[in-house]
């Protein structure tokens, strides 16, 4: 197995003013080529602290990947260590400036001295082209182990990621004959985690050496299974049988592979059946909107819908009856359905999707406390609303009223 | 100063399946205590790689914080790791057991012996009372160094963080008499980085010890003053002396301290003035009402909101004329003048924002190619719109419409 290990270089990382979404994303893509991350770490922009992480790192891995710390300032320290680590010196790449001087070129701009220093490297490192940015990527191999430089910003990480570096991690096992491990994730919605377990009864004859690993969070469940073999395609049929084994027990709730999630689940039903979706959102304030339309196409299915906030939109704009609301309340069961039913006739849209609830902190009362949410769904069949209690964080709340008006709809498309 | 390092423990971390959110706000709130955090690790469901972190952190760490791993299934690693590496062996906690008891009784359930297992813990350790979960943390000192492990699920994480651990340290703090590490943000918005830059005139003069960082991303730019003393007092003194430095010179742009964004700035601005705001939004399809009502207390200010995602949505229901869609297109100035207008009479507000645009990946032409952007801001004096392009990323492009719309909105609240 050919092992990588992750620094990710920042005083804003190691304080946690920013979160470590550059190492999630490089070992996920790492991990697609067969390679094993072994471990990530996070350090300040202290000099010391990196070169003994490139020292301990290189004793267990492969191939150690640093991000952040390229750029012109003080601050940034990965090439003066990098240099101090392999008995090197900075030198002028002509290739890495040249770069430098296009992307000015674009931008209009003049080149300034600072701007100049990107294109000093260490002598011993081969300069990978950024074609997102004016720091170049630095590889250097030393004594059969591989050392990739990248910047922090994640766009040019990602570029450089893709244009370099995972193919020579792919190349790099298939010369050495590494083994490989190999993920699949399937995902479920709409049973608790508990429930699907019982479902597909899983024991060591059923794995037969691969790992299953559940990932349960308020959107679903996530079933990672997991397969080391000598090559990619065995790997792969190591985890297809696994794969059908599962989908058989279980195919009523599932919702789609790896990251496919339940909006595009959604999306892919409604295009087959040709129908389409409108929202009338409260406490959610245009959230459902926004997820539904993450997915590129989203046109081809979801009409719109009104943000109806506060009770005179609800009225006024959604045609909610003012005694629904003074008699019920703006939180239930009668509000949700004509919400619902409202929208879909207004947009005249096969679906109505509603959302009206206590997202908290203040608002809840002792028969509906903060985390009260109504959700209605109408068909032309008929209107529904279902209740939910979600607890009293108001991120939670919203992002939960959201995930659970789509699992409704998406239980409702696979009936 | 004291010294903290993390350890995140489980695969899904480690090959980038799950972002490690929890060392982001352990991070930063354990920074807020004025003790310094120095690394980071993530590590996959592996005992021997847990048990060389403890090993080497505890070098140059006073205190280790590890996440992940206490649940009660085989791959739960963190307990037996804890007795290999001190010498212990588990124990049957009573304290513990009593917790998972009435935590599985408000829930009407039997405890059964996988449950019970939680209640083990070893038997130099403290548990520390979860008041979210079954899982006691555990608190074991040795040699004057401090070591705590928490569950990985986020809010019992949190809890048991808040509940114990942020006490603990500060108290450490204060006994010892370490020196403190304290970090302030200012957040601006409406400026491009460099000309900040040009504004403030930094120097080490003016910085004077204290450090200042800027971190730009396209919400605004976040400058981090740093400042390192004796106790927290003399450190709030020493940020006071640069922040008032800065507020002067560039007080015109700031939106507000740490976690204020310019959702909070915009919801601040309009209680003062006693105004109201409602939106209209295509190809953001909700995220700007969303983002806008992340905001608790909204509900002063906002009214709600049309999410025209399709043409016959904006004519219908916002009243966009149609005509003016055939003549100039549903991404143009004329269209979204006219939808920021017309969601603004329509819901009787103060102000009304809208945004119009081509996310991608398709529907881009030659003249509009993808990520052109039309931003409309409609109010009591007039309405304009404003041309943007944001590139070709889809959720990018949705990101920055929806922040360069607030952006506008408090521009114009600000003159």
């Amino acid at each position: 197995m050919l092992k990588v290990s992750l620094i990710s270089i920042g005083d804003e990382l190691c304080i946690g003013q920013v979160v470590n979404t550059n190492a999630a994303w490089l070992a996920q893509e790492v991990t697609k080529t067969g390679a094993q991350v072994v471990t990530h770490s996070v350090i300040g922009d202290e000099p010391e602290m990196l070169k003994s992480e490139l020292s301990r790192l290189s004793e267990f891995s492969d191939i150690i990947i640093t991000t952040g710390g390229l750029g012109p300032t003080h601050d940034d320290i990965t090439k003066d260590i990098l240099c101090d680590y392999f008995d090197s010196k900075l030198i002028f790449n002509d290739e890495a400036y040249k770069n430098v001087e296009s992307i000015f070129a674009r931008l209009n701009r003049t080149v300034t001295e600072r701007n100049r220093l990107q294109a000093m490297i260490p002598d011993v490192a081969i300069p990978l082209k950024n074609n997102r940015g004016t720091a170049p990527g630095i590889y250097i191999e030393r004594d059969g182990k591989h050392f990739f430089s990248l910047p922090g910003v994640p766009a040019e990480m990602k570029g450089l990621a893709e244009d370099h570096i995972l193919d020579i991690i792919k190349t790099l096992i298939t010369k050495d004959e590494h083994d490989v491990c190999k993920y699949k994730v399937l995902n479920f919605a709409g049973i608790p985690e508990s429930s699907l377990a019982d479902l597909l009864q899983i024991d060591d004859t059923v794995l037969s050496g691969r790992t299953l690993a559940f990932l349960p969070n308020y959107k679903g469940i996530r079933l990672r299974i997991g397969a080391n073999a000598e090559n990619m395609d065995i790997a792969d049929k190591n985890i297809a049988g696994l794969e059908s084994y599962i989908l058989e027990k279980a195919s009523e709730y599932f919702i789609g592979f790896n990251d496919e999630n339940i909006s595009s689940a959604i999306g892919k039903k409604l295009i087959e059946r040709n129908q389409t979706l409108s929202v009338a959102e409260s406490c959610t304030g245009g959230l459902l909107g926004g997820f539904i339309t993450d997915m590129a196409g989203s046109s081809a299915y979801f009409e719109g819908g009104i943000i109806s906030y506060s009770n005179s939109i609800k009225i006024d704009s959604l045609g909610v009856s003012e005694d629904t609301i003074n008699l019920y309340g703006a939180v239930s069961e009668e509000t949700a359905i004509e919400m619902a039913s409202k929208v879909r006739t207004k947009f005249k849209t096969d679906f109505g999707l509603s959302i009206t609830g206590i997202a908290g902190p203040t608002g809840g009362t002792e028969e509906k406390p903060v985390g009260t949410v109504w959700i209605g769904l109408s068909t032309s069949d008929s209107t529904l609303a279902y209740k939910y209690n979600f607890g009293n964080n108001r991120e939670y709340n919203r992002e939960r009223a959201v995930s659970m008006a789509l699992v409704l709809l998406h239980n409702y498309l696979c009936k």
